[in-house]
């Protein structure tokens, strides 16, 4: 996975820290269909998503509005794998609603 | 390392997204020290930070206002690692200055 390719701000960033438990039950497959579903949502700008060997995942997804991220988290599947979430498969989380104001970017290849 | 132990917001988040180049010449340890030296900045809120296993890195650091950000950015030490950060580490990266404006936290043992 590559940083997201974000417009100019200002736009939306939702952090998602977690820490897992040791349940699996399909918990891979929902985090790649989330991923999936994320991306077909209307304001949907990106998302960058990392599970380290100590535990720790950060998922950062960007959206237009607010709006666009109220709607995401209405639609159902969504829902469904939100409620399984808390139910098995975080031990912890934290999820962080934040208005990027600006941005900077650098590509060795530029 | 844990989801960080933010206080209520607001307070901003820097979103610091990166892939590598093949060079370490010192990376980890630099890594580890700018870790030690925010940590002890005026209006530091905490840090989570995560490398995959592709090579995406996503480290938030959590800060009490915008004054704060500017001076660790200022800090001296931190201004030589992002000089060679640019020189030598990053393949590419971005840095997303963001208002966090409201965030919700589940724990299991709670």
């Amino acid at each position: 996975m590559k940083p997201a390719r974000t417009p100019q701000p200002p736009y939306y960033a939702v952090i998602f820290t977690s820490t897992r438990t040791e349940i699996d039950e399909g918990y891979g497959a929902t985090a790649d269909r989330m991923v999936e579903l994320a991306a077909k949502q209307p304001g949907f700008l990106g998302v960058e998503s990392v599970r380290g060997d100590d535990g720790l995942g950060i998922t950062v997804s960007y959206w237009e509005s607010e709006e666009a991220i109220a709607k995401w988290k209405r639609e159902a599947e969504h829902t469904i794998a939100r409620n399984r979430g808390r139910e098995k498969w975080y031990d912890e989380f934290f999820t962080r609603v934040a208005k990027v104001e600006r941005a900077y970017s650098f590509d060795r290849r530029t």
